[in-house]
């Protein structure tokens, strides 16, 4: 069988359309999950699977899923898609980059595959809040498909304001009540890069080895408000202060490691945050990553220090881990299906591990799973400036078709 | 002429019935300016203005005067007062003393002085947005009547969801039209100490001499939006780590004083604020306080040479100072008339400078002004724990009363 190719005239206008959904002036996207933004977008990708006479199921946690049956209903399914949903300073290749390629994909092998007999049928996701954003935690509708995530849990992740996720996805339509496919062969996801390495090194293809490992956690300051004017130095206790040093020893951990393990702290929630009162609480979004297991335990291990340490003097920690994503792989015959359509394609590819979080990573705990990274122009993402040229963009998703059509018939 | 006295009585039940405007279930206030809950303080005060018989005159601004006629309309006013604004964490006393001490303080002057001719009329204010904590500046109402703040700036200021001042005034009902009273001859104003040194020297009555100096400044940090997984460190542009900096390089500067100037941040404005996203900009909301004004702007220029050295490496820096209170005096015969009252009434009494910003000291720089402090128990304000005993309360209302009889009446 050759391989596949995507409708290239097709694919570019399903991006262009979908990038409208949440579009900012600065030409990214603010998508947040379950937002009126979330939703229009969502309602764009239910249409164009019933033009394309894909069944639509979305299930509890608002995941949607269009299969297109090629063999007998129970025969076993071969799984793409990404995410539509984004960071409020999103981009527009982020996820839905892999739901647009995914669909077309799809399609392509539909087309291929037409007069032969195939074993398996084929579909691709729309998993909700991958971003984890605006609810806590991130993966969340792969995470709960993958056994990762409670569905109760998911269902009562509350916003910045208080909205629960069971009432956001309510509000915009898709508190699904179907079940996810429970007979998925393989998933496999294409994704930009999000770094520099593709671009760097001159391939157009990256076979995703596995991932890094992901620690996040929530410090929990409480000091005590008081007014910032008479209020004695000696007397006060700065939840704010406390918080400070410890968004500056994270950082410090990670330059012990020359920048090999990666830290930061992107939020912050402070209360009240008014400047003439003490701040009583803060809460202090941590995160660590490494692909070396052992020297993100040792973080993890001094974050636990650092805490205790600015736990003293009338300020008390409490530290909650929301996130232990072990270093881990992807599965090896999947990685070399990949490295072998690539080659046929004459495309230059190499292996990386990946360091975002992804779908496919919450996936590959239950299921062999795998990633085709395409480059991100300066390796800029989560900003409206992350680019990726639509050739790049075009060469992985005839990658992915090229995959999923062996997956279909073998 | 004898000294007038409070109704206690009255005075007290006045105390409770504001105390229910915004109360939180920790027995404190939340009644930012120009709120439901504001609007619903500001309607009792009205109405008792009205049951009291004295004309209700609203400013541009929307700060309320209830005036008494003593002497022809034309004569020199003399005026008391505060605020019934509080911070997101306030207590019951702070501001809403001053208005219901200053209220009583009024109608036992006018009845002390039935029957005799005075060359004065009197008069009690509720100054708009003293707290600062929804609109910019604070002691808002007061700096305009004092020519310090324009109106048109007032009206402009924008709440954190960017609400109007004018259009929050507008929907409560107190965007007035009417001219804030032009001939004050005298302000005096009750308030708690909001700090521990009445309370720890024992004594009942803080005749205030002045105020300490103050300045406020908002700096800006600007780095780059990107994912806090896949970018390398070397090439992060952190802006909540520079803020993190600059939040200890603040406390840094009041711990090289010993802890005699006082510093903080109280705010911090993070965007994107997402645990995925390296902070792109943080607006950090600094505040020093000194009664000596050089050491205070020593630290001012320290603190310009701190953000100069933090906008480097691709994170720039913008600072905006937003107060600029000079180290001042109230004036001197009023402070010895309070001195005098308060010895007559034996009452311990001590001279104090105020380290908080308040109404009268925006008054002063327009006309002769002078506070009446009372005790806080343990020096706790802005915090649901402040409390000031009745006693005290009390006693404070009868100096204010008894002040205000001997300006009426000279």
């Amino acid at each position: 069988m050759l391989y596949p190719e995507i409708d290239v005239v097709g694919f570019t206008h399903d991006m262009e359309s979908v990038s409208a959904f949440g579009r900012t002036a600065d030409g990214g996207v603010c998508r947040e999950a379950a937002t009126a933004e979330d939703g229009a977008a969502r309602d764009w990708l239910r249409d164009r699977f019933r033009q394309e006479g894909l069944d639509l199921l979305v299930d509890p946690v608002g995941s949607m899923f269009g299969i297109c049956r090629l063999g007998p209903a129970d025969s076993p399914l071969v799984l793409t898609g990404s995410h539509l949903d984004s960071q409020p300073t999103g981009g527009r290749y982020d996820g839905a980059y892999g739901v647009v390629a995914g669909l077309h994909a799809l399609l392509a092998v539909r087309q291929a595959v037409q007069g032969h007999a195939v074993s398996c049928n084929i579909g691709v996701a729309n998993w909700t809040n991958e971003e984890g954003s605006r609810f806590a935690p991130s993966t969340m509708g792969s995470g709960v498909v993958a056994g990762v995530v409670p569905l109760e849990v998911a269902l009562a992740a509350r916003d910045g304001n208080g909205v629960m996720l069971a009432a956001a996805l309510e509000q915009i339509g898709y508190a699904g009540t179907g079940a996810a496919p429970s007979n998925v062969k393989a998933y496999v996801e294409a994704h930009i890069e999000q770094g520099p390495v593709l671009e760097r090194e001159g391939c157009k293809i990256g076979v995703v080895d596995g991932n890094w490992g992901t620690a996040k956690f929530i410090v929990e300051l409480t000091g005590r408000a008081a007014h910032t004017g008479p209020t004695p130095m000696a007397e006060r206790r700065d939840a704010l202060l406390a918080a400070a040093k410890l968004v500056v020893a994270v950082r410090q951990e990670s330059d012990l490691t020359e920048g090999r393990l990666l830290s930061s702290v992107g939020r912050l929630e402070v209360y009240p945050n008014s400047s003439n009162v003490i701040a009583e609480t803060v809460r202090v979004f941590v995160e660590f990553r490494d692909v070396d297991q052992q020297r993100l335990d040792r973080a993890c291990g001094n974050l636990l220090s650092a805490t205790a340490f600015l736990g003293q003097n009338g300020i008390s920690a409490r530290t909650q881990q929301t996130t232990d994503r072990k270093v881990a792989d992807f599965d090896p015959s999947l990685r070399t299906l990949i490295e072998h359509v690539a080659h046929d394609k004459g495309l230059a590819c190499m292996r990386l591990r990946t360091i975002a979080g992804h779908d496919a990573v919450s996936m590959a705990q239950r299921l062999p799973s795998a990633m085709v990274f395409v480059p991100s122009v300066g390796g800029v993402s989560h900003n409206a400036a992350e680019f990726t040229a639509t050739e790049d963009l075009v060469a992985g998703a005839n990658v992915l078709a090229g995959v999923l059509a062996r997956l279909v018939s073998s």
